[in-house]
């Protein structure tokens, strides 16, 4: 439970990022809590609340400074050192993340791709391909503790559990399943087809 | 608010159903909500009361007959129909998407896309591909209501504001801003990097 608000709090950080760096580029220098909420589509009060909880401070008359909100936000999210990830399946969501600009311009590096089909591993992607035998090998040669998963339903769970086994601490996962995993690693999902249909309830 | 509640009501089914598919596939009939509950995460009191909300009937001692909760669930989101969707933004993303298997499994046709690169437009996808100025013209003529906006953070908004005035009333956005829509338009968000970015938090 403390993870899943944790993990509403830290979207929301994100979020403020995005609208500062904005301003930023408005030419704007300080903000007030209210101009952040507005934008960002929640409360004055809210605001206030998640910057105080990583006792981020403002002042009640000039507000807050926004290259300083900045450079607190990119240390919660590790943003001054390099962000690795291991990406595996090497599939049409597999394909797209590896020149997914979000990444690259947020200094999130994808170190290595892996798939259980070989003709996947010859193939020439920007990226270097390995079979999913070499996941402990590259993970502890490494350091890396990120993963995402790319895979059909049917392999989620092995590749996960090979993942975790390898030392890895934290999954992006996109195939359809919920993850066993112990608690000590976090997964967030992304169902691109739950996504899309739980809009045809609405039309 | 009500609106994000029934979001996650929604999705709730949407992961039943796929639990419900597993126990069927390894044979079963009726399935209890206790089961049911611990395949999906939940508690069997949710399950119930998930069904409740739609008038799912099950008995006490017999449980639910899988069959008709898989009609019912399917009802709910108009499987029974097909599902018309118009893709805006033939990027990485968009490419995934006309070839990704979770939605032709479903029953979800992608009927269209649309890119302002016109070179985009010559060249050969699974599906047509027009510039953005045509989208009126074919929501018309075609009477989908559901749209996928894939185009970077710049034009989303200009994007979002031409399905609408088309007469879109669902999106599923991949662009990395909050939308502007009126009241009776309806918007998923799917922000790939910030899914990714909380993990380091942890790590």
């Amino acid at each position: 439970l403390t993870q899943k608000y944790s993990h509403k709090v830290l979207k929301r950080f994100l979020y403020y990022r995005q609208c500062l760096i904005k301003f930023q580029r408005q030419g704007f220098r300080k903000v007030f809590s209210y101009s952040l909420g507005e934008e960002a589509g929640v409360t004055a009060e809210q605001v206030r609340k998640d910057f105080s909880l990583f006792s981020i401070k403002g002042s009640r008359r000039g507000g807050y400074d926004i290259d300083y909100l900045l450079d607190s936000i990119n240390d919660i999210f590790k943003q001054n050192s390099e962000r690795l990830v291991i990406l595996v399946g090497m599939g049409n969501i597999g394909q797209a993340l590896i020149n997914y600009q979000g990444f690259k311009e947020n200094k999130i590096i994808i170190i290595a791709g892996f798939d259980l089909d070989p003709s996947k591993c010859l193939k020439r992607f920007a990226i270097p391909v390995y079979p999913p035998d070499r996941i402990p090998e590259i993970v502890i040669k490494s350091g890396v503790k990120t993963a995402i998963i790319a895979v059909p339903e049917i392999s989620g769970q092995e590749i996960c559990d090979l993942l975790v086994s390898a030392g890895i601490k934290a999954i992006l996962n996109f195939s359809p399943i919920l993850l066993k995993v112990p608690e000590d690693v976090i997964v967030n999902y992304v169902n691109l087809r739950n996504e899309l249909e739980t809009l045809f309830f609405y039309i």
